[in-house]
């Protein structure tokens, strides 16, 4: 029997969309403008593959999607605050993001900047309340400090800032490892991790998933380089290309393309053998790295 | 015996820098550049208020500094963010602060949104570390979540929206106090709550807490709008009279000079009165509640 992995995206997908609309603050209540920079940001079409990744992380430990929804809403806050800060003016100045008109171009760069700042708020909130339910209390500061290490200086915020410092220059194959372990590969592996803790992983449990969600979140990040080259507005939501003319540094740019998909490819086979000892439970995490290597957008 | 306010601060406020000077990343370790600018805007002198209020939470209920010493460095990252990203060109646009350039005019604007952005991230990481050396469980999910609904759309950053939409504006006098509420008196509030939590509060010790704090927070803001008013570039390391410039709502502007300040005397010695039940504990408190009513900066 092979795994539907349309319909497993579909269901988890539709919950996470559900639990976002119902967790952020409604347009109706002040500050009304604030409320609505968040949700347009949070709510446009997305994958929600970090999400769904705490689902699954949690199912790979013999938990699920109920218990870990908060979390689950949370990390997505993290990354949609991330583009928010990353498309403005001062960062890398984008007016497209997932086919829409960035933040700041709907509500002012200063709106942008607060509304970022209360989803990353809002999602160390959440990440409290989903904790507030475990068992082991030591789980829940665990939890807590795990995400926030991902998302600042010792990973997204530091790739970020590494990444703006290397635009233009020649990099070394070190730093460009760098940047995608850090701006990337961090939120994408604590997706998995917050999931599986919350859903009481054992350590040995943990280490698996932690391991494989490394190196599942670098393969994304050398996709997206991949899709960037290759993809149209219409795939990405942003212009195709834009990478190369900020002169990012990119996989593509330094190892070549078709390198760049054999390292994909080789990544996401070792994600995979990584998960081996999690047997079936796993499922879904394996379906989710084919789909990270095979996705268009 | 009277309380030596100048010798208790000094103290406190040595702690904190050291905690601070420890605490924050090294600017030897990559990111540099990025540990430079939150170093530069943290570190930079100040009064240490909101971290000297968990002490003194902590404090008012028996509780003593070095078990609460990284949730109060937690408040400060929290106050240094907002500073930074508040005087960012498309918010308040300030080039002074504490006497020193602001941190945009040295780093540059994207160092500077991804330096707030690190600090928020670092602050609620210091608060699991804290929280997770409480015995009770249920309280470290709960710190997290009164700090960041103190910080986010219902605390301090929707005041900052509400502030900035009524620039130029007559606004009533309860937007007045939403704003004064929300941006400045909610963080002083959960200052004392975090110390009071952290230290083991019963639930009508921390109602108390509470009830002080809110009311001295709004003493605070008031105080500070006065000052703008009245004080000099070499008092306050900010331009005097910038709030008015910018038609920014004012409690003084509302309501005039003499009753803002027969006002903040009124809320501080209430805030006093409401201080009470907690005895001599709580002395630190009610000094810092005057140090507020009479600082000259």
């Amino acid at each position: 029997m092979t795994f539907d992995l349309k319909s497993y995206l579909d269901a988890r997908r539709a919950l996470v969309d559900a639990a976002l609309d119902k967790t952020l603050p409604t347009e109706d209540t002040p500050p009304t403008n604030l409320h609505r920079a968040m949700r347009y940001s949070v709510l446009a079409p997305g994958k929600r593959l970090r999400p769904i990744l705490v689902i699954a992380g949690a199912e790979a430990v013999g938990g699920a999607a109920p218990a870990v929804m908060d979390a689950a809403c949370a990390l997505e806050l993290i990354h949609a605050y991330s583009l928010i800060h990353d498309d403005l003016p001062a960062m890398d100045d984008d007016d497209y993001r997932r086919g829409r008109l960035t933040n700041h171009k709907v509500f002012g760069e200063a709106m942008a900047i607060l509304a970022g700042d209360a989803l990353l708020t809002l999602a160390f909130r959440l990440i409290a309340d989903n904790a507030s339910r475990m068992s082991d209390p030591r789980m829940i500061a665990r939890v807590v400090a795990d995400v926030a290490d991902a998302a600042g200086t010792d990973g997204m915020v530091g790739g970020q800032v590494v990444d703006i410092e290397s635009e233009g220059k020649d990099v070394t194959a070190e730093t460009l490892e760098y940047i995608h372990r850090h701006k990337t590969a961090a939120l994408i592996r604590v997706s998995l991790c917050a999931g599986a803790t919350l859903a009481g992983a054992r350590p040995e449990q943990l280490g698996v998933v932690r391991a494989a969600g490394e190196v599942l979140g670098l393969a994304f990040q050398i996709v997206d380089d991949i899709l960037d080259v290759e993809g149209s507005l219409a795939e990405l939501g942003k212009s195709a290309g834009s990478d190369e003319r900020k002169k990012k540094a990119t996989y593509p740019a330094f190892h070549g393309l078709e390198a760049s998909k054999q390292q994909a490819r080789t990544l996401i086979a070792e994600s995979k053998r990584l998960l081996d000892p999690l047997g079936p439970a796993a499922t879904p995490i394996r379906a989710l790295a084919d789909f990270v290597l095979e996705r268009r957008s």
